[in-house]
């Protein structure tokens, strides 16, 4: 996906988000401010993809914040938040002994309800105290775009790309199923912190390794995939992998520039410039396959 | 005041929001928020007024847009709305034969009540449909800041620097109160076309020359006043007022920069960073004198 115009003063207060999470010296958020805005001259310009941009701005706010990790503990109470939902999650899935399809097509609409928790993105901040609402009310409403499935006919050997935490454990509803249909899963997390996006730290901390077969990194903190930094491991696995499954915009955003496929894309669309890339309307639960 | 942080993405959506009001080119949208990053480059830095860089911003965007006022047809639709909904708002104003004083309380609450009239601020666009609903509700709730008795007495020379189309004509309840007291009335609007603010074409369309004593101008399309570019009649209208009434945050953000007065902001507070910069919350309706 290219960058948008609206892309510019998202990624501003993205910034400023991260900023304030970081610190609290209006001097150093204000440099951090003039860095971004710097990045922008710099690398924003009409077809570029978005990915690019928000790697590189990304990068140098936590450079001048001289932070790794802003969103250290966002991260942290991004999980308590999912684990709590959880069990209410696993119920509506397993409720009243669905078929294997039936109840693949609930836990992938689970784990896209779960990419709803993002935190910092301009107008979908979820507060912990509606989130339990938020779920059942989405839930109920069920896939916008729902190609489950034909995915379902397709998981012998899933590459799972995931997004953020908090919406991993519910990312685990969808992987306990593919492993009893008799699926493989190649999970893959960020190569370092970049947002509050799932790092080898937090795989270790949920013991996600034991809900899958093999974990990869993107081999870098590049928001999203940055092919040119991806180890040769991850690029071999997305080439032979039965399916991709790609979690929420970020990894929409830079997928989406390359021919990897077939490639099934979880997410829902929390902005105006990556539903109208995906020719969808805002606020939809999407379960797209692309082949 | 000062520029803040925040300002910057504020600043830069706006931008977009004018440019797509003005045009359907991608290429010269992306062009104008381009131009819109040099702005921010060239003129941000800590301590900077805020009216420097917003009016500059605006400027370049028009510019690049060549655009004299992408914002005419939302000038006069404001308008209509506004007359729409002012027989209730003068019903509300004269209900049940209060006093002068009480009069000007309730006219200065249904001014400010217009000020919630603006669209294109993120997060803040009041559409047509809610608009009669949002006024009622507000006006239950009154003035979250009220020097009216302190103002009330002050009336006999009046500087009214106006803001927004659409609030214009809530302003007129207040114009009103002020004649009926025996108070003279000193209008000033902007100099030239900037965002949805009141034009003298405007003055002339809604024939307000009739509702007050004289009409000056700020002399430029500055977002604001800025002294630089006033006209010495307005300046020296300003320094012998009995009191300056100072409507809307750009002109709170401008006039706040120098030591005229006594001068009244009467505004919603529809942003973080000027409700910071007054010492008060969000979303307030705001009758505040500064001596």
């Amino acid at each position: 996906m290219k960058m948008d115009a609206r892309c510019t003063y998202c990624l501003l207060s993205r910034v400023h988000y991260e900023a304030q999470l970081s610190t609290n010296d209006t001097e150093l958020i204000h440099k951090t401010m003039l860095a971004g805005i710097d990045v922008l001259k710099e690398t924003y310009k009409p077809g570029v993809p978005a990915g690019v941009v928000s790697t590189a701005i990304h990068r140098k706010a936590y450079e001048v914040l001289n932070d790794e990790d802003p969103y250290f503990e966002l991260r942290q109470l991004s999980n308590r938040i999912a684990e709590k939902v959880y069990p209410y999650a696993h119920s509506l899935v397993h409720d009243g002994d669905p078929t294997d399809e039936e109840m693949f097509r609930r836990a992938v609409l689970a784990s896209v309800i779960g990419n709803f928790f993002d935190f910092g993105i301009m107008g979908f901040d979820v507060g912990e105290d509606v989130f339990d609402e938020t779920f059942a009310e989405i839930f109920r409403t069920g896939l916008d775009v729902d190609d489950t499935s034909e995915m379902f006919g397709m998981l012998d050997d899933v590459v799972y790309v995931v997004d953020n935490c908090g919406e991993i454990i519910l990312d685990t509803l969808v992987f306990d199923i593919i492993r009893k249909v008799g699926g493989k899963i190649t999970l893959v997390v960020r190569g370092a912190p970049m947002l509050t996006d799932v790092t080898m730290e937090n795989v270790r901390e949920l013991e996600l390794d034991k809900k899958v077969d093999r974990v990869l990194t993107t081999g870098s903190n590049a928001v999203g995939v940055c092919f040119e930094e991806a180890p040769a491991e991850f690029i071999d696995a997305l080439g032979k992998a039965s399916l991709i499954i790609s979690k929420g915009m970020a990894n929409y955003e830079t997928m989406s520039e390359r021919n990897f496929g077939p490639i099934a894309y979880l997410l829902r669309t929390k902005c105006e410039a990556v539903a109208e890339d995906m020719g969808l309307e805002m606020g939809y639960s999407v379960a797209k396959l692309v082949r």
